[in-house]
């Protein structure tokens, strides 16, 4: 079972994680609630000069928050089978908040809410997925797939 | 009115498409197809010994693959407006192609569709997505806003 | 320009809508909300002794709810694009009712977000939609096309 | 283990469809494939001298072939855990077809695409969802919820 600090070391150790600069924040267990943090890098933008963040960067945070959020629930990683973002407006040379929320907790697949913010608490983009609970993720142990949902 | 060639060199200067080595493979103006690829690079998986490709990738292949594909029919970069991605297998240590179709070209917006699969067609991913056709995209003019949707 | 009187007349003359039952109960313009109440009938159900609202209901209150929400804003119908729509919980053999609220109003495509849920708040089910502020509907007007998009 | 007769009973018995007159055509549970018909009623329209179909019968058709060919692969119905559909041309005064694909069959969730077609094969909206594959389905027994997700 997997706690708060699990989870961080494991967020912050992914590669692709590492290659962006993302960080687990803050997570609350109870109330299904992460929140990662983006620092802002001009490789993570479409043009350094105008400094606006790729939309693919946006949804990889949608991902890993809601992720996180559901994984917290069950003290594992819990792989995402779906989600659609929404982009909303266009952040540049800031760095983002990415808060997931539980919305629904249930036995096969939870739903969570993703919302990308400033520091200051203007939405930016939206995102909602779905992902797996029952499924075993087997990239942690060094296995050759992701997970088996 | 940008062209494919031009569309190759604004994917291939992008500052995030250069952290990741994502290329414009191809593209078929007339028929709505824009083919990307990612070769495999192990800073873009979750963890490099298992080599699964980290879901945020995947998501940002297809924000890119869609929006192309709705951009070269107008000749102009299309801001994404909201995609939704679908998970189905998790590909590991290899190239991956992105190939985007106009679904419905509009005047307002165009919706996307975008396969990921391997040099060998077997899909790995599925997304769907709605780009803005009458959005000014301020980003490659080096404005301080992505687009204006 | 149509006012929260004249939508109320539109949803509520609509054939679909008087099929099924459903009035526009209230709206606020500024805030870019609009409240719809579905009341139970068993013909909504899958079967009627366990009463439970068939899914495609529930969807039909998103559609109508985000449309009718990013509609105000603007004075006249605005077509649906797209949704997604997440079933949380089934609710059985109660009113419903559908709370759309624009999360960003856009010259040529809106984004809405509704919840539906009972009396009392509770939820059970979530969609999230994009609106064409740009189109013209004609389907009001009597023409042979729903919209143009 | 229920069949393709028994799916075309359940759907053709279900309450809602009753009302809006939906069949189940025909099913192919080799190639995880359903078609539904939806004979045009001008009460399903938004306004009858247009005969465009409402958004949310089409959407109701999304969600009702995707589950259909989920749930003949395991031969129980299969609650949908949530869809997307993208409307892409307005269809009036016609039949309609929705054809469910199954993408990826799971053990916890499936994937399927629905496209909404005439008989002549034009495509009107395209829908993408995801099914639960474990869960209880408790409105055929006459519980009072809809599915235990």
């Amino acid at each position: 079972m997997l706690d708060v600090e699990a989870f961080k070391r494991i967020v912050e150790t992914a590669a692709f994680h590492q290659l962006i600069g993302l960080k687990l924040e803050r997570a609350d267990v109870e109330a299904g609630i992460a929140v990662l943090r983006q620092p802002y890098d001009p490789r993570l933008s479409i043009f350094p000069e105008a400094g606006v963040y790729h939309g693919g960067v946006i949804a990889s945070l949608i991902d890993v928050a809601g992720a996180v959020a559901c994984g917290l629930q069950v003290g594992r990683p819990t792989p995402t089978a779906n989600f659609r973002v929404d982009f909303l407006k266009s952040p540049a040379k800031i760095d983002l908040l990415a808060t997931g929320k539980v919305v629904r907790a249930g036995k096969s697949v939870s739903v969570a809410d993703v919302e990308i913010t400033d520091d200051k608490g203007e939405v930016y983009a939206v995102g909602r997925g779905t992902f797996s609970m029952s499924a075993v993720f087997k990239a942690i142990e060094g296995g050759g797939e992701h997970a088996k949902r």
